[in-house]
């Protein structure tokens, strides 16, 4: 018979068993905590119409977009999240309540070219909260501490959820006689970390014609070392569009604090723009402290109308979003992912060593009902054969199960980990070992 | 602007938030049945080389794949998870441990025509046990089990899993001189219960040129009303493989009661052949008991070589398939929905009723740390309106934080449901509401 090489597509992540259990754990912690903010669980379909999915329009992403046919429609696969939401709230917008919070975690596709580190498929993590009319800034505020909540469940302690305001950004560019070609600058501006100050200096003028004296405000205004609201106050009162982005920093801030966000780990940083035309209020990037060089693991905004190619109603909302996958890859290769978490399946692989499987069974049963993750083993093997399987399935405990023990209504429990095995009646050995079960499985999935 | 009318495409199942947190629940209630009896989470591409799903060819099913094309690959949309399980087991197979016991809970695709009741994206709840060279028949019978945990942990009470062995059925086919046949014969039996056995006698002998004591034997066969070993017992020491089919079958009746099964919910059924040519051993069909029309919403059975396309090893294996999208779909129509388990997202709205929002906040942190799901209500809304969104959300409880409260320290908590009030120190309350929630969050998702 000839045989097909099984391969998986490139820039797919597959798992090996025990690196699974870890993307689960950390999906999880991540439902959990978007819970605890009362966000609503959604599953969209993956395929659309093609209308749909290209009704904004994409540019670059429009062609990254998998595309196919079947029967007379055109159908594509979704690329993002937040199209797929802006249909659903459109669509069934009479049956949901506003103020609408909704999380969803799920793949989203791009046929982009193969690179390391670059996924075609991959999942996403969004929360947003859609108002209906109006959407109260007190909304944009919650949101660096649903990131914060979710990072730290997560076991990551060295992060920061960097915050600015697209009013404040653009009022200001509009108070230093830049508002024609604040879009430009602020595009620019967003390349400081990447370029450095003196270049961006440099492209400001050379590029777009900024003056002297306006790239110096504006190196001032995105690299200022000391409080931002120190350096804000001086352009209050001078710009509407300015005070408005001001006060809304300034709420931002305090409910931020409120809702016990460490001040170690947010920061009010005037150079983040973050996309361009999209979002116009509170943005937010999440920067590990010690990968910077990776970019932002968590980041979004605020928006004014989430579905206008749906609904003639206007749905402003505020979301962010995690690249699960990207992150996982990040915590993979940075060798951040905390092994010593339990893995395996089984908590309990039960050994039979009689030829009569009826003892293992109703072993197994008891177990099971204790909420133990139990699996028999079965197959007519050498003993030694038998714990080999044990071993290589990274089970934390065995359990022998021979004729003296059956005879004596005992069980004999092996600890992998440590090498060492009792033999005491099996009531008193199940409940210590869901004990020592629950604390294996207490762990965080990333490293501390 | 010209707007897109908002639509999902048909037989693509998008659900209104509290049906999707019935789903989810049935969602994690599988997960945990599966891990109970150990078996390790997998989640592969939607998406793989057409090459690879189509490796086995696939009949009629291949007419309903969605294909695509992007670069120079052919691609396609996963219509099963087996295909996948084939792949992953193939390219792994030297860090996998056999007995390999993965579970995948997944979106497959189907280009079938929309009906009512059929899905082109649905779930598939597939648990396959794998082996390497061999598979004990022990596994086999213990597959009734983790069904009979699945549904009667959603709290479905009355169904039947018919079970039944291949090798009996083709043995007996063989001693009856229908050997050649029996592929054919099997077929045509299976049909039994659309039919009706007069017309099945019937079809025998006019379409397959069965002789009337054939036939005559295979309906008592079939249909015989005793004890199904009392029968097969008349076939004893005539056929190898009847006999081994036999053995198979009364192993995995002796171990499925072992497993606490209750005979209400297990039947020898002899009519069951289920598919034709990948089984070799235990079939397996569960019925609801009252609702026999909708057909099995778990099948499966053991299977000679999981991988033969991709890899020169035999891996025999033995599984069963949920079709969990159906199944919930069934669940919906029939009323079958446990609408009394809590589904709103949140378990506490706060309405906070000072411009303030602090108090709200702090409220709310120590909430979550309860584990309470909490939502703040930030908008600017009259009272009245709080309230309306309060009811439309389904929120079972509902703070309200005035100066009164404020200042004393204390919270006023409503029970959206009975209607009731009561103002106490947030302490006391919190306590309370977190017995309370547990309660409501203990229920099964089908209803009793």
């Amino acid at each position: 018979m000839e045989r097909i090489k099984p391969r998986t597509l490139s820039g797919f992540m597959e798992l090996l068993p025990a690196q699974q259990v870890l993307f689960d754990t950390i999906y999880r912690s991540l439902e959990e905590s978007f819970s605890l903010y009362g966000f609503t669980p959604l599953d969209t379909p993956m395929m659309e119409a093609a209308e749909i999915l290209l009704a904004k329009g994409g540019g670059e992403t429009e062609k990254q977009i998998y595309t196919l046919n079947k029967g007379d429609t055109d159908l594509a696969l979704r690329y993002e999240l937040t199209t797929s939401l802006a249909k659903y709230v459109a669509k069934n917008y009479s049956k949901l309540s506003f103020p609408f919070r909704r999380y969803e975690i799920g793949k989203v596709y791009r046929g982009e070219r193969a690179q390391r580190g670059r996924f075609r498929e991959f999942y996403q993590a969004d929360i947003d909260i859609i108002g209906d009319g109006g959407l109260d800034v007190f909304n944009e505020a919650e949101i660096p501490s649903v990131i914060y909540e979710c990072f730290t469940a997560l076991g990551l302690e060295r992060f920061v959820i960097n915050i600015n305001n697209r009013k404040a950004l653009s009022g200001f560019f509009e108070i230093i006689g830049l508002g024609e070609i604040s879009t430009e600058v602020m595009r620019m501006v967003d390349k400081l970390d990447k370029v450095g100050e003196d270049k961006l200096r440099e492209m400001l003028m050379d590029d777009l014609s900024v003056t002297q004296e306006q790239a110096s405000e504006i190196m001032e205004f995105v690299s200022f070392p000391g409080d931002p609201f120190e350096l804000l106050e001086k352009y209050k009162g001078k710009n509407e569009l300015f005070d408005k982005g001001y006060d809304e920093l300034a709420a931002v801030k305090k409910h931020v604090i409120g809702f016990g966000v460490p001040e170690t780990h947010f920061k009010i940083n005037l150079a983040l723009a973050r996309g361009l035309d999209y979002y116009t209020g509170t943005v937010y990037e999440t920067i590990m402290t010690d990968y910077p060089e990776v970019g932002s693991v968590c980041g979004g905004g605020r928006y004014d109308n989430l579905a206008e190619y749906f609904i003639d109603r206007q749905l402003p909302g505020v979301g962010v979003a995690i690249g699960l996958t990207r992150l996982f890859y990040i915590l993979q290769e940075q060798s951040l992912l905390n092994n010593s978490l339990l893995t395996s399946a089984s908590d309990v692989l039960i050994i039979p060593m009689t030829d009569d499987m009826s003892p293992a069974v109703s072993l197994a049963v008891s177990m099971r009902e204790q909420g133990l993750r139990v699996q028999i083993y079965g197959e007519n093997k050498k003993f030694a054969a038998k714990l080999t399987y044990a071993n290589k399935l990274g089970v934390p405990y065995v359990v022998l199960l021979g004729e003296d023990e059956i005879g004596s209504g005992q069980i004999t429990v092996k600890d992998m980990v440590e090498g060492s095995q009792v033999t005491a009646s099996a009531g008193l050995l199940i409940t210590g070992l869901c004990d020592k079960i629950k604390k294996l499985r207490s762990g965080v999935p990333i490293k501390t």
